[in-house]
């Protein structure tokens, strides 16, 4: 009964990570776009920027100085939206006037000391620093904090607001909204189905193969069944993983192998450093059971048609549902012939 | 022990619509903004643009020719998300790749013959006619389908394609996400509470005042006590009404001066046609008992410090819990304080 839908016409998805529904329309993408284009600015970018605040030597918004790093550098950010020392508060009860006091913490982290240099970009031994020095900030505040979310707003049109090359990781003592939809859902997808739900989703995947975008022996990143950003992706470990810190030396470096293979991909689609959102959800670190889990990373892109027109998630989609133009099948079959080779290097 | 959390410091409030939370951070709207900038065109738009798609007596996309209209216009979407004849297809049943097909159908509902007035720019008797066409719709498209949503995408930050003011009305054969979302949380609200969410939560506001931004005889729109949007608002009735034609003669008018009122506020906060997406949530038009609905009207407005600076919902937003930058009750003090005369009429 699998797949019996009629894909070339309107039709719903389910995502059972978040348990909601996605409208893929996928005729509409021939409408003309007579909207907002986003502006590319193309800058020839220095290797050191001396009116950056993230480059290494210079001066930080708080005064503080930025060592002479290599490789990844993670500081404290300077305006974090959560505080350590919040004065323990309490809980108020009326269910229309709900609120918790919450604690946390907030750090930037400079993927390497180039300045001129996103993630696809740095050679495949510097990406895996990167994903060392994830695993090592999980580990560091997970042993304090419930929930570590490590992410990267990549571009202006995705909020980004400083040009070097940086994530970010914020740890709660609450798990936030989407962690806990996942939470519950996977929890529940075991308990009805005695499987992990995206472990046998990217042994499904890797056997239909139809939405791959790329894949090696430990990882696979497919554009999800269920997507809602025209070339959303979802990259996840081929076994049963829990958490960032607990992937091998092998795992870790065909993680970055796979994680420039993407990114690369994404970048040569419209040639231009492709904006996106992207985060790891994995296990919580608070005390628990938490089998149900499996590692991954969503990749939200917000680009549609070329480097200048985005999709906008508005009207009907923030007020009724998230609504697609293409299927997610043929996002990744543009995105999988796609060279790996990135376009500024071929220049 | 009704709010008894320090509202100065980092907090989640909970959205019993939704059933969702959001990260209140009042400390974070210091931190300088050195990301993007929106633009803002400011020109001068004329009565009747001859190159304008949606202008009486001119032709669309699709060859049709716009009637010499006035007051409200509404025809079919060119370019639909939803098609009335998608062949009945069926359902997939496999948990990972569930699908559904789905018929609908899309309009675009011009406010008024005049290219060059906002909603908040026409008179109040001109707004009326915009309520009820709106309502007409649900009740045409209603006989007919489940839901209905009416929605309208101001501004082209918000991915509005067409300057001419205008707004859209999609109809379903299925409940969308967000709907059968508040559907259920308004069920539960209703069986446990004895008593209807958003009756009672419009009577709470009114009394307690600090998050009220406008206020009629029939009619209240506050910041919500869980608003994520910085300027965000929910417009309700007083006395419990399901849907948009349930509304009294008396209550159109006044609902036209509520949104008079509440734009107006808007436009004047940053002197700019303020954008946002809005919409109308009442109960399903299917078969059904929906004593548990109230009809309201949420405002999601992205603006958060000018005309130029937004918020934007990424990276933390998309991957772990919504999060602003000032309380809902500075937001609402704010908005409260502005004048009720357009600025553009003071010039
Ligand atoms: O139909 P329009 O105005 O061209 O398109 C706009 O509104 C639609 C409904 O909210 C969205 O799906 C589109 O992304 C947006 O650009
Ligand atoms: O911390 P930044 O990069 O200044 O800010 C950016 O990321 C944050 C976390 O996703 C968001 O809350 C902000 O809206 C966004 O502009």
């Amino acid at each position: 009964a699998e797949e019996t839908v009629p894909t070339d016409a309107p039709h719903r998805r389910f995502n059972p990570l978040k348990g909601e529904w996605v409208l893929v329309s996928p005729h509409r993408n021939k409408r003309p776009w007579q909207g907002q284009q986003e502006e590319v600015v193309i800058v020839e970018k220095p290797r050191h920027d001396p009116n950056c605040y993230l480059c290494a030597g210079n001066e930080r918004n708080s005064g503080a100085v930025n060592p002479d790093y290599k490789g990844p550098f993670v500081f404290p950010n300077d305006f974090p939206a959560l505080l350590e020392d919040t004065p323990a508060g309490g809980t108020s009860g009326d269910p229309l006037f709900r609120a918790d006091t919450v604690r946390g913490t907030a750090r930037v982290m400079c993927f390497s000391e180039r300045h001129d240099l996103t993630l696809p970009e740095l050679e495949v031994t510097d990406i895996r620093k990167v994903v060392d020095t994830w695993a090592d900030q999980i580990v560091d505040l997970g042993a304090q904090y419930d929930w570590v979310a490590v992410f990267e707003n990549k571009g202006a049109v995705m909020g980004c607001s400083q040009p070097h090359p940086h994530g970010q990781i914020w740890a709660s003592d609450f798990l936030p909204n989407e962690v806990a939809v996942e939470d519950s859902n996977q929890a529940r997808f075991l308990a009805e189905n005695g499987e992990v739900l995206l472990v046998r989703y990217a042994a499904d995947e890797a056997r239909k193969g139809e939405r791959v975008v790329v894949e090696n022996e430990d990882w696979i990143a497919v554009v999800p069944w269920w997507a809602t950003w025209p070339f959303e992706t979802l990259l996840m470990p081929k076994r049963h993983i829990l958490r960032l810190p607990d992937l091998t030396d092998t795992e870790r470096n065909s993680l970055a192998d796979a994680l420039k293979g993407l990114c690369t991909r994404y970048d040569n689609l419209f040639e231009t450093e492709f904006p996106y959102t992207m985060g790891w959800h994995g296990a919580p670190t608070r005390q628990g059971k938490f089998d149900h889990w499996q590692l991954h990373a969503h990749f939200y892109p917000p680009l549609l048609r070329s480097a200048t027109v985005r999709k906008f998630m508005v009207g009907y989609e923030m007020l009724s549902e998230a609504q697609r133009d293409l299927t997610a099948e043929s996002a990744a079959e543009r995105l999988r012939s796609l060279s790996d080779i990135h376009y500024k290097s071929v220049k």
